[in-house]
């Protein structure tokens, strides 16, 4: 990229004039947006004025504004839905203005709250996860605007706990816009999905997640005399066999096979020969869309009893698996991609969890934004050119899909 | 039994007499010397006067006693051996002065050194495990000392260090013995061998036992992203199952099959969605005479290389199998045991380990003595009949192996 990223924008000039008056960055200019949403540090949930700031930017651009507080005292948590026009196609952007904490501060090479630009790289936390998607998403919709046309709506869903346990965020706000009549017609969420390169990937859907936690009792005994005892490691080795031995599946369209992962085994026997009275374990299943978490619940169950019969099992299932097959506006986004990239994305399925499975729920959902190899570490950044880049995208898919 | 267990026996009257006027008990009456030497407290290493009671006892009774402590500062173990006689065959018996500590005292019923006997029953540490099984290798020497017979000669190997870690005691006194030509020709161990009932049970041998710790290197990652890891649980558990998945053997002439058990599994991970860098576990095998350690552990570090080539393997060999099979000794010993109680006894090789194991390197050994049930625990007892039971059982093995 040129050092001006502006210069083939057109007729935003009295945009920009207004903007300054209220102390806002030019709204076109994403490198801009981004600077003064990371200069307003809004560790999770998000107890800075970064959001406020956020929804003032889209005020500016035209949007109706809902701030969505939902949860007490500590666990208050900021949102907000920005709608702008009512026309179909209704293309919602989703995003979180919380960042993780910048953990050792005098580890960066750049303070975390600065947003300084050193040799074309933006260093900040929340640079790219994802105050710079956001800020991408808000300077094409200036671009967007600026074109004066009159197809299809945008809307903004946008929370301050997607770093944290999300419980008063995303899924709080999805209720009432089903509530108001707001569910848009696709969602794109703006987590960095590259893993290197602009134009990497796309996230189409996401595995599902269960953590099991298995417990057997046996019969406490010396080694010399087995057949007095019942060793609970026996039994415990055999279940976990049982549930590794053969994969879960061998993938699907658009996943990757299931994984079964033995996070920890524990007895903690100290003695060489006694047979232990207890064993643990814990596993975690990352599955597709050819499991639920209940029929995988119900297989462990079924496992456990068969060389357990008293083994206590307890599963948590953190998400179901869901997907977006490709259509209309994800083949949009595509093109969009490969029209400012000359990249073909993977469509990816990969990978942890998002507020994008929330979403699912309710209306179609894919996920792009910046490369995110630095997220969540000391130097978090993006290049000033990815910014530009993603903006683009941003734009030509709008173009594109209310075309 | 009756409440005088020595009217059956005639002529030693006079060796009564001389033994009372040396303060030591009436040498031909068990329960005598069992009482005398469980008031003297010896708990292992044996730093009380028990055993040179013993040796006074021997002496007494004609042997020549060899003092042989070994091992220095904390370590000296007080050993010693006692020969009486020199013509074939030459029957040892082997045992130890050495006891368990009480444990909690309070719990007693009987104060564990006060030797009590109520209602028929001997309380005291040491009554079963083994004082008791000396007390009576002393009265049945006594009975068959005063029948004046010239075949056989009889020697004692008494070591003060059974209980601990073995290292100055029997092992010792065997070099000596072997140094010195005083290997005898068969030696019984006075270990408390009945599980329930006197009669029950003869050791001719017993497995050995190796301990294993394996220990596996990965390489840590997320569990959503498996294969940018290496789960070293999972190489562990095919490990594990390897090595459980068959019965190493199902038995021999003389021996229960082998038994391996995984005692710990450990991985200690905190985390549910994080692959650990490392699992360790522990196993125990009890193997009998189709293997040996060194088959074992190469076996062992095999199936580890296979399915972990950087894993760690360390293997403790505690003890080799061994067996004296059945011959004219051990024939004359289950003869004694039918003649005295109508019972056959099993002749068995499980169970733990005893200083037999080192005797079986120069001679074939057996062990039988009382009733085991209650050793190393509060309250340790035998009964006075089953104390003359024993002292039978071993003078008619005098009398049949030296006929």
């Amino acid at each position: 990229m040129s050092g001006s990223h502006l210069d083939h924008h057109a007729g935003i000039d009295a945009q920009a004039g207004q903007a300054a008056k209220q102390g806002l960055p030019v709204l076109s200019d994403p490198v801009a947006v981004a600077q003064a949403l990371i200069r307003h540090p809004s560790v999770c949930p998000d107890p800075g004025p970064a959001q406020q700031m956020l929804a003032d930017m889209l005020t500016e651009l035209g949007f109706q504004v809902w701030h969505l507080p939902y949860g007490e005292g500590a666990e208050r948590t900021p949102n907000f839905f920005a709608r702008l026009g009512q026309a179909g196609p209704h293309i919602c952007f989703a995003g979180h203005t919380d960042v993780v904490p910048p953990g050792n501060e005098a580890a960066w090479s750049h303070a975390p709250y600065a947003a300084d630009i050193a040799d074309g790289v933006l260093y900040g936390r929340g640079a790219c996860d994802m105050k710079g998607g956001v800020a991408a998403f808000v300077a094409a919709t200036a671009r967007h605007v600026a074109k004066g046309r009159d197809a299809g709506s945008l809307s903004f869903l946008i929370t301050g706990d997607e770093e944290g346990p999300a419980t008063y965020g995303t899924v709080k706000v999805l209720e009432w816009m089903a509530q108001e009549g707001q569910i848009p017609d696709y969602c794109v969420v703006g987590e960095p999905t590259n893993p290197a390169i602009m134009g990497d990937m796309v996230k189409i859907g996401r595995r599902g997640s269960l953590n099991a936690h298995i417990s057997v009792e046996g019969v406490q005994g010396h080694v010399a005399y087995p057949h007095r005892a019942d060793n609970p490691v026996h039994r415990l080795l055999t279940i976990l066999s049982a549930l590794q031995s053969q994969p879960l599946d061998n993938g699907s369209d658009w996943f990757e096979p299931s994984s079964l992962q033995v996070t920890s085994v524990d007895v903690g026997n100290p003695s060489t020969n006694i047979i232990p009275a207890r064993a643990e374990a814990k596993l975690n299943i990352r599955f597709n869309d050819l499991h639920t978490g209940a029929g995988l619940t119900g297989w462990i169950q079924t496992v456990c009893r068969q060389h357990a019969p008293s083994a206590q099992v307890t599963v948590r299932i953190s998400g179901e698996s869901f997907l977006t097959a490709p259509g209309r506006e994800t083949d949009a986004l595509v093109r969009a991609i490969e029209q400012v990239t000359c990249r073909t994305p993977k469509l990816d399925t990969g990978g942890g969890t998002s507020d994008a499975r929330f979403i699912a729920n309710y209306c179609p959902v894919s996920e792009f934004g910046l490369v995110g190899a630095s997220i969540h570490k000391v130097d978090e950044h993006t290049t000033v050119a990815d910014l530009e880049t993603l903006t683009r995208i941003y734009e030509t898919f709008l173009e594109g899909v209310m075309a």
